[in-house]
C-alpha cells in the first residue's frame, strides 16, 4: 500500500483487456495513459511488452505529454505474429523529485552540502536495484557526489546526470495497470487485401458447359492483371438435391438446376467435399497453387449451415431441431421459409462434438493450403463459437484471416470483431452522400473500432444490388469502385457483374439483383475489358505502389468549398507517402471547387501532385487548389503527394 | 458455452466496477446495457440488485428502448444507505420466441397444430425451472394449449398468454454482465448541503477577547435564520508553537499571535485534541448538540499534517523524513518553504500503524458527533488511503460524508471523488462566463463524473479571493452566491468575510485575502445583516422549499438570445417541481432579452412563474419570453415554474 502512482485510461484497450487490440507485423502500438500521484512529486512511467513465445519483458519508455491532462504516452513495435501481452508500470521516481528540487534550490541560491548527501543516498538505494555490472557506474556517480561540492553540483545539474538517473529510475513502490491487455499481430494482408468474387460455375469459356475449377485456373493471369490478390467463390461444395430452389429463388428447382452453393451438403459429401462439377480436392489445391504463384490468395466461404440432405443430418441428428411431427426445422423468418437449408442448433447439448467437427472443417481445408475464410452470416452463430474457433485456429494457422460477411446492426458486427474476426463486411454500400461517407470513415478510424475492427469495402455483392446502384451509369461505377479502393486497405467486388455495370435490381422491391447468378450458371465473355476493368487496374497499382492506400486508419478530410467533393489524405505509418484523393459524387455533372490543404500534414508553400490515374502532375500551393473533376473521364484523383 | 446473449456497456459503472457508483437514499439508479444474441431470437434481461443485507436479490425488468443500437434499460429504486450490488442478466427466450414466431405464423395463415405442440414443450421446461406453486400456473397453461385448436390458438394471442410468458421466462443459458458492480448509498446531505465558514477565534461578541466554541454556539440562530445547514469550522486543535506564522504569512510569528489553525499539533495535544483557547472537547460536543437541534451538522477540518512540535513527531518519527542533518524536512514546493507545517511521510514502512491511527482520528471525531469532515489537502495524500479510510468510516458510521478540499487537475479530482469522497470543492470559483459555466455543468451532469462526483460550489474560502472578486461591487457578490446555490446542489461560504464583501487581494498577486484570517483573529460584527446576507437567506430559503435545487444532476441550459444572459432549469427526480434560473452575468448594467421555452420540459401553450426571490408572477409563453435583470436589483431570476 505504499504505492502512489495511479494508472487508469490506458489505450489501446478493448473491454478492459477482454478482447485482444489488433495489429500487423510492423506496426506500432502507441499506448497512452492518464499517470499521476498524490503530491508534488515526479512520475516514471514505462509500458512493458512481450510476445507469446519470448522470455522476457521489453520495455517502452513512456513520457508526459500533456500535463494539465496528466496524459502518458508511449511507443513500441510488435514485429511478429502472435500474442503480446503488455502493461503500463508507474511509480514515483524519488531520485528524479530530488534532482528536479535540487535544480530550483540551486537556483534560489540555497545551501546544497545536506541535499547532496541526500542524492548520494537514494542513488545508493537506487544501485542495489541492479545488477552489479550496472550498480557500478551508479557508485561511480555516487562518488562524485561525495567529492568536491562545486564540482559535485556542477555534476548533478549535467545532461550526463540526468540521463543516468533516467537510464537507472529508482523503481519503487511501483503500480502495474489493473488490467492485462493483449495485442494480436497478424499479417498484412489483414489490413490490406484486394477482393475479386466469381461463381466457379460461370468461369466456363465454352457455352456449351458450365465452370469448373480448372477454368477457375484460367482466369487467373486476368484476375491477377487488374491487380486483386483474393479470388473468393461462394461455396464449392456438393450442393442439396432435397428442397433445393431453382432459378430466381424458385421454391423447387426444375431438373438441371444447380440449387444455390450455399445449400451445402448432399449425398455427394458435405464441408469437406467439393461440387463434382466443379472437380475434386485435386483441382482445388491446383487452384490455391496457381493462384499463390501469382501472391493471390483463394478465400474459402465458410457457410455453417446444412441442406436437408447433409450427412451431418443423419449422422448426427441431435445438432438439428426437429418439430414434434418428424420434421427438421429449417431456416425460417416468418412468414418467409428457407427449405433449402436447416440451421445448425447450436444450443445442442452435444455442442463440444459439434464445435470439434466445425473446428475439423477448418482445419480441413487450411491444410489444403486456404488461408483466407469468407463467413457466411457469422451474427446467426454464437459469438463465443467464433471466438473459439477462430482463435483455435490461428494457433496452428497463424497466417489465417477470417471475413466476417454480417450486414447487421453496429454492436453485432462490432461484436464479431472484438471476438477475432479479422476483417468485416461494412455500411460502406449503403453510404452514399460525402458527408455520410466521411462520418462512417472518421468512425472507423477514430473512435475505438480502429483497434479490432478492420472494414472491407464492397461496391457490391451477389447478395446485394444497392438501391444507389440500380440504373447507375458507368461514371457511378467507377466512382463507387475508386471510392472503396481508396477509403479502406481492404476493398472488393463481386467483379463479372460489376464490369458488365448490371443494374437491374430483382422484382420483389429488394436491394438484390435480378435473376441471380445465386441460383444458376451463368457465361461471361471473359476478354472483355472495359472502362470498368481499366479502373480497376489503375486503382489497383496505385494501391499495390502506395503504403498509404494499404491501410484504412491514417485518413483525414479536408474541406472543399463544393459539398459534391470529397477530399481525403491518406498517409503510410512513416509518412513518407502522402495520397491524396479527391472524389466528384455527382456522377452525371463536372463539378468543381477548391480544396485545402492541411497544413499538419503539408508545411510546403509549393508542392506538386501527381494523378496515380492519369499520370498527370500539378503544381500546388499552401491554402487551397482548384480542381475541377468531369466524371466522364474520371471521377476522381488520385494524387501522390511530391516535393 | 450454450449461452448466446452477450451483455455490454453498461451503465452506470466506474472503471469497470473497481469503484461504487454513488446514489442517496430515494434515488433512483437507471441501469442501460447493450444486450443482442446471435440470429434473429428474442432476448429478455433483467437487472439483479441486493442490499448488502439483504439475502434475496430483487430484480428489475430490461426493456429495449432502441432496437437498432440494441440498447436497453430497467432502474430500480435504493431505499437504504450502504452498499447494493447489481448486476446485468439476458437470455435468449426460445418462449418467447417461439410466441412471435406463432403470431406471424398464424397471421400468415400457416397450419398451427404443430406449433401448438411445441409451445407446450416450451412451457413444460419453463415450468420446471419455477416451484411448484407457480408451475400450476403454466401447467394449466399447457392444457390450454393441448385443447381445442381454435381455442388453444386465441390463447396464444391473447395478452393474457402473453403476461404469463413474461412472468416465466424460460431462462435457460443466461448471461451474467462480467463485472461485479456496486452502488454506495448515502444520505441525501451527499447531494444538498449548504455551508458557512467561519473562524472560532474570530467569533467573539467582545472586542476584548478573542473567540472560542461556547461564542459559536452563540452564533447558531444567526447561521439557521440565514439558512445554513453545515457550520465548518477550520481545524480547532492545538497549534504549532515552533515555526509558527504570524500575521500576513510572516516567517515568525510575534508573541501572542495565534498562528495558521492549519499548523496542527504542540504540547498541548494533537488531532485529538482541542486548542484550549477555544475551549474543550466538551465545549466542541455542546456546539455539536447545539447545532444538531437547529438541523445544522458541524464539519471537522481534517488536514493530516504536523507542526513540528506535534506528539507524533517524538512518538512516531519514523512517520516523517528526517534529513541527513537531523531536521525534519517540513513542507516545501521549491523555493517556497512551509516551516510551520511537516508533512507525513506514507512511504513510511510503519504505513500500517500510520493508518490505523488516522482512522482512529476520524472515529474519534465520530463518536465525539462529528458526521462531515472537510479534508485538506487530501490530494497530497495517496489516493488507496483516502479509499481505504473513507470506506472503514462508512462501515460504521454510514451517515459520515467527506469533501475532498482538492483545487487540482481534473483527472486528480476525479480520482479522489471515484476513491470515496462524497462531496468535491470544485472549479466554479474560476468559472466566470456564461459559456464556461455551462460547458463545466454540462461536464459535471452529463458525464460519467454524475455517477460519482458531487461538486460543491465556493464563490470564496480563506484560501481564495479569485480574481474576478477582486475589486466586485456587491452586485457581483449576490450574482456568484446565487449561481453557487441554484446551479448546485451543494454550496458553501466563507461568509463573515463575504457579507462584508470583502475584494482586496494580497500583495502577492495571488488570489488571496489581503491580511489573510488565516493568521489572526477577527472581530466582527455578528449582528450585521445587509443585502447579502438576505440573499443568503432568500436563496436557501428557495432551495430547502424546492426539491429541484437540492440536487445537481437535473438541469438543462436554455437559450438566449442575450449571451450575458445565462438560462436553465432544474427539476425534482419525480419533475413535479422545475426551478428555471436565469442570470445576468453584467453585474454592472441591466440585460435583457427573450429566453426559449424547452419543449422538452414545459409542453403547456401558457403557463406561470414567480420569483422565489422575489415573489412577482409573471404570465408566460410557449416559445419565448423576455426577462429584464437589473444587477443594482437582483442579478437573477429564481423562478418556479407554475401551471
Amino acid at each position: 500500500m505504499q504505492n502512489r502512482a495511479i494508472i487508469d485510461h490506458v489505450t489501446p484497450q478493448i473491454n478492459n483487456g477482454r478482447f485482444a487490440v489488433k495489429r500487423v507485423v510492423g506496426q506500432a502500438v502507441e499506448v497512452t495513459a492518464s499517470v499521476f500521484g498524490d503530491g508534488h512529486d515526479y512520475l516514471r512511467a514505462v509500458v512493458e511488452y512481450k510476445h507469446e513465445k519470448a522470455k522476457k519483458w521489453q520495455q517502452a519508455v513512456m513520457n508526459c505529454v500533456n500535463e494539465g491532462d496528466d496524459l502518458w504516452a508511449g511507443s513500441f513495435n510488435v514485429d511478429k505474429q502472435g500474442i503480446y501481452d503488455y502493461q503500463v508500470v508507474a511509480w514515483i521516481d524519488q531520485l528524479l523529485t530530488w534532482r528536479n528540487g535540487f535544480l530550483k534550490k540551486q537556483a534560489d541560491g540555497q545551501k546544497m552540502d545536506v541535499e547532496l548527501i541526500i542524492g548520494a543516498n537514494l542513488l545508493t538505494a537506487t544501485s542495489k536495484l541492479y545488477a552489479k555490472s550496472k550498480a557500478k557506474t551508479i557508485t561511480a556517480a555516487i562518488k562524485k557526489l561525495g567529492g568536491e561540492e562545486v564540482a559535485a553540483i556542477d555534476y548533478v545539474l549535467s545532461p550526463e546526470f540526468e540521463q543516468l538517473i533516467a537510464d537507472f529510475p529508482l523503481r519503487q513502490f511501483e503500480t502495474t495497470y489493473d488490467h492485462e491487455l493483449q495485442i494480436k499481430v497478424g499479417r498484412h494482408k489483414e489490413i490490406f487485401s484486394t477482393w475479386y468474387e466469381l461463381f466457379p460455375r460461370s468461369a466456363s469459356p465454352d457455352i456449351n458447359r458450365t465452370g469448373n475449377l480448372r477454368d477457375v485456373i484460367e482466369l487467373l493471369p486476368r484476375v491477377e492483371e487488374m491487380g486483386f490478390d483474393v479470388l473468393y467463390m461462394p461455396p464449392v461444395h456438393p450442393i442439396g438435391k432435397r428442397n433445393r430452389k431453382g432459378r430466381n429463388n424458385a421454391t423447387n428447382a426444375k431438373p438441371g438446376e444447380p440449387g444455390s452453393p450455399w445449400a451445402i451438403g448432399s449425398d455427394e459429401g458435405g464441408h469437406k467435399a467439393i461440387l463434382p462439377e466443379l472437380g475434386d480436392i485435386k483441382d482445388y489445391k491446383a487452384l490455391i497453387k496457381a493462384a499463390g504463384a501469382k501472391n493471390i490468395d483463394v478465400a474459402l466461404d465458410l457457410a455453417f449451415q446444412c441442406a436437408p440432405d447433409h450427412p451431418y443430418i443423419t449422422d448426427h441428428p441431435d445438432w438439428f431441431i426437429w418439430r414434434p411431427d418428424g420434421t427438421i426445422a429449417y431456416a425460417e423468418n416468418p412468414p418467409k421459409k428457407y427449405q433449402d437449408i436447416v440451421p445448425i442448433n447450436f444450443e445442442t447439448e452435444d455442442w463440444k462434438n459439434l464445435w470439434e467437427e466445425l473446428l475439423s472443417v477448418v482445419i480441413y481445408w487450411c491444410k489444403a493450403g486456404v488461408k483466407i475464410f469468407r463467413v457466411d452470416n457469422p451474427h446467426t452463430k454464437p459469438f463465443r463459437f467464433w471466438e473459439w474457433i477462430i482463435s483455435a485456429t490461428n494457433k496452428q494457422f497463424p497466417d489465417v484471416i477470417f471475413l466476417a460477411e454480417a450486414f447487421t446492426r453496429p454492436k453485432v458486427m462490432a461484436e464479431l470483431a472484438k471476438r477475432g474476426f479479422q476483417q468485416s463486411y461494412s455500411y460502406f454500400t449503403w453510404r452514399t452522400s460525402p458527408a455520410e461517407m466521411r462520418e462512417y470513415l472518421e468512425e472507423l478510424s477514430q473512435t475505438e473500432l480502429k483497434d479490432y475492427m478492420r472494414p472491407n469495402f464492397w461496391p457490391n455483392t451477389p447478395d446485394i444490388l444497392a438501391y444507389e446502384m440500380m440504373g447507375a451509369n458507368s461514371n457511378q461505377f467507377v466512382k463507387r469502385l475508386l471510392l472503396a479502393g481508396t477509403l479502406s486497405g481492404n476493398y472488393g467486388l463481386y467483379g463479372p457483374s460489376y464490369e458488365l455495370g448490371e443494374n437491374r435490381g430483382n422484382t420483389t422491391g429488394k436491394e438484390e439483383y435480378y435473376d441471380s447468378e445465386k441460383y444458376y450458371a451463368r457465361h461471361y465473355d471473359w476478354s472483355y475489358r472495359n472502362r470498368t476493368t481499366d479502373a480497376y487496374t489503375r486503382l489497383n497499382r496505385a494501391r499495390q505502389e502506395h503504403p498509404a492506400l494499404q491501410q484504412t486508419n491514417n485518413i483525414k478530410f479536408t474541406d472543399s468549398d463544393n459539398d459534391q467533393l470529397l477530399s481525403y489524405i491518406k498517409w503510410s505509418d512513416d509518412r513518407s507517402n502522402l495520397i491524396w484523393t479527391i472524389v466528384n459524387f455527382d456522377h452525371n455533372n463536372p463539378q468543381g471547387g477548391r480544396i485545402s490543404v492541411p497544413h499538419e500534414l503539408i508545411v510546403r508553400q509549393h508542392f506538386r501532385v501527381r494523378d496515380l490515374l492519369t499520370g498527370d502532375i500539378y503544381q500546388w500551393n499552401a491554402g487551397s487548389n482548384y480542381v475541377l473533376l468531369d466524371p466522364g473521364k474520371w471521377p476522381a484523383h488520385i494524387f501522390e503527394v511530391m516535393d
